[in-house]
């Protein structure tokens, strides 16, 4: 059916293409660029009984030029975006410029800001509209399911939603007594900033993981969980009529967050360079040096995420409540496609996306979140994919 | 009146060597020598309107052949040894082989196990015996002041000791998150070693920091103390008859001790090199050039220790309790000596018990712990020197 060309080689990617190729009606062709090239080979490599035609290469991402060419080359329907954050608008100028359709899962961040907004992106709309391509901003688990999860809750089971809290709770384990997925300085950013949620038109700051509930996730069990600000509250804030409040709440365990609080005490997460023995060395790398190698998680982390979005609102003039989530399991995605359900939750949404999109169901010339689009067979693909969504209507709320 | 070769340069002989030279009717020379010279010339130019002649040496207290010569070049009268523990035989020694009296602050370890013991020491007494002269052990605080105070109550205040509980406090105040006074390694072992105690002629072992207690201690107020194994449990257990049951315990801030532990979590505290960037690195040694510069920590600690003992017992057939301890403050100590009070509580009863063995009154030969002799001049000297004992007759006890 169509052609796509995935830029980015990490985990999110692996699963990916991993799952494009299992979609094989759809996905004839796909290629997977980025900046080693032998990162994508072992991403095809990964790729087994499929009829998909795969093939890699190299690109900087940052450099637009270098994009364009390799679009021009391969001809693709539709780029899907799974570099970094940072990169988000020089890939959108390449396909802006090759008239291709795009798509990626996590909104532009100026590297130096670290400030997620939509509003660099949203300032494509009406060069996507003259190029006459779709581009669609956020197709991950969240911000992207929760998304589609809030269109869906509102075609089908409510007349008027008025508060909306998700949820994302991860309950994997990997035996260490600390570790990180990423970069340590991401974790330190995400806990040190502000909260932040929407309630009557007003963005309301709190102080950093001063919102602090205990919840009981299907399948996970108890766990602590921080209010914080996330990417979607703002479309959804902006999308969603009727909407009074929207909040966004993470686990943490007491543990992880003990340990990041005294690694930042005693200094060892600071970028400044201290001078050993004559040489310059940043702490925050020493560290990531004496820590477990985040690709050494995957295999050894047990349990399950569980993610989702609590709807209070109304539906035939009665006050409703509802509750759409999806429980990933991190040894059973490890076991399907060599990563654990961090990725795997991202990684098949951006599939179905894609997917969407060289069907024909998701085109719109312009760029839009995936809350703006039908949500039912982005739904049916969860189901299909390896990512089914349950619901609860009598679900425990966060107060 | 008498000659003192001090060997050391660190914050215990800087308190040692002023307070000789304040007292310059005893002391009317005093040589400081150490690996590092320059050391030894700052610790003299801190001693200001004193008659006491102040000079000082290099010498490796590792070499006993080097020591010889020193001390038959100077010839002492006594040797006041605040090195390193792992070098007091080295040093006995020279004193054995010169007849030259000798005192310490802390009993030999090995380097390589880390097990206090006193029959190292202990072996030297026939030595010392035929060359006639006195060998004073651990004539600090803890152990010294507290076997003072245990000789003191013994010989003022009971016809029998049953119990001790020896309460070492220290409230001070750096203002760090976190910061070690001296290699992070030694205070590693501290916590991570079994606990061990004396009761009814038996050594038992407790799990590391697994007996804790609350204590409400004069002038500082409620701290958490962990019970540990201290060198002057052994000389105690063995001198004082009818005790039946000896204990120590340290205070320890739970945040102190949650940060040691994730630091050792996360790797920081290994003594493994790491292969980072091409280089081998310890990370220990990384984690001690982030961490404040113990030398520092002197002018901003604010607070004050509060080491003392409780005994339990029986005076004209009645049962009695009595509590001796010191209260020492961290700034006034800075404020006289230029070091805290940690070294301050040390650096005093080593001068002290020189002073002793010069006017003769702790004169014997053979090497003793210090509750083996007279305890009054030592506690009029402590008095006398800024260290003032109080008394306490009815305190709070530990359970």
């Amino acid at each position: 059916m169509g052609k796509a060309l995935v830029i980015g080689a990490g985990g999110v990617a692996s699963v990916a293409v991993q799952k494009m190729a299992q979609n094989d009606d759809v996905f004839t062709e796909v290629m997977v660029a980025s900046r080693t090239e032998s990162k994508c080979q072992d991403i095809v490599a990964r790729c087994q009984n499929t009829k998909t035609k795969l093939s890699t290469a190299q690109v900087d991402a940052d450099d637009t030029a270098a994009v364009v060419a390799l679009i021009k080359a391969f001809d693709p329907d539709i780029v899907v975006n799974l570099a970094l954050p940072y990169q988000d608008l020089s890939i959108m100028d390449a396909c802006v410029e090759t008239k291709t359709h795009y798509l990626d899962t996590a909104n532009y961040e100026h590297p130096d800001t670290a400030k997620f907004e939509y509003k660099w992106q949203w300032a494509y709309m009406d060069k996507f509209k003259e190029a006459g391509i779709t581009g669609i901003l956020g197709s991950g688990f969240d911000p992207g399911v929760t998304s589609v999860f809030a269109a869906y809750a509102l075609k089908h089971e409510f007349d008027e939603i008025n508060t909306i809290d998700i949820l994302d709770c991860n309950g994997g384990d990997h035996g260490y007594p600390f570790a990180t997925n990423f970069n340590p300085e991401i974790n330190i950013r995400e806990v040190s900033a502000n909260g932040r949620y929407w309630e009557n038109g007003e963005w309301i700051e709190t102080e950093p993981m001063a919102i602090k509930r205990e919840y009981n996730f299907d399948e996970v069990g108890k766990k602590d969980m921080y209010l914080l600000y996330h990417e979607e509250l703002e479309s959804l804030a902006k999308n969603i009529p009727g909407l009074r409040r929207i909040r966004f709440f993470m686990t943490f365990g007491e543990s992880y967050l003990t340990h990041l609080k005294c690694l930042e005490n005693v200094g060892m997460t600071s970028i400044e360079p201290i001078n050993f023995q004559g040489q310059e060395i940043i702490p925050l790398q020493f560290l990531q040096a004496v820590l477990p190698d985040p690709s050494s998680l995957g295999e050894r982390t047990v349990g399950k995420t569980n993610i989702g979005c609590i709807f209070r609102g109304k539906k035939d003039g009665k006050d409703k409540t509802y509750y759409l989530y999806n429980v990933c399991d991190h040894q059973e995605a490890y076991k399907e496609v060599g990563s654990q359900a961090v990725s795997y939750t991202t990684g098949v949404p951006a599939m179905i996306g894609a997917m969407l999109v060289l069907k024909g169901l998701w085109e719109r010339p312009g760029v839009y979140t995936v809350d703006e689009f039908d949500p039912d067979p982005f739904m049916d693909g969860l189901n299909e994919w390896g990512l089914p969504w349950r619901q609860d209507f009598s679900p425990e709320l966060v107060d």
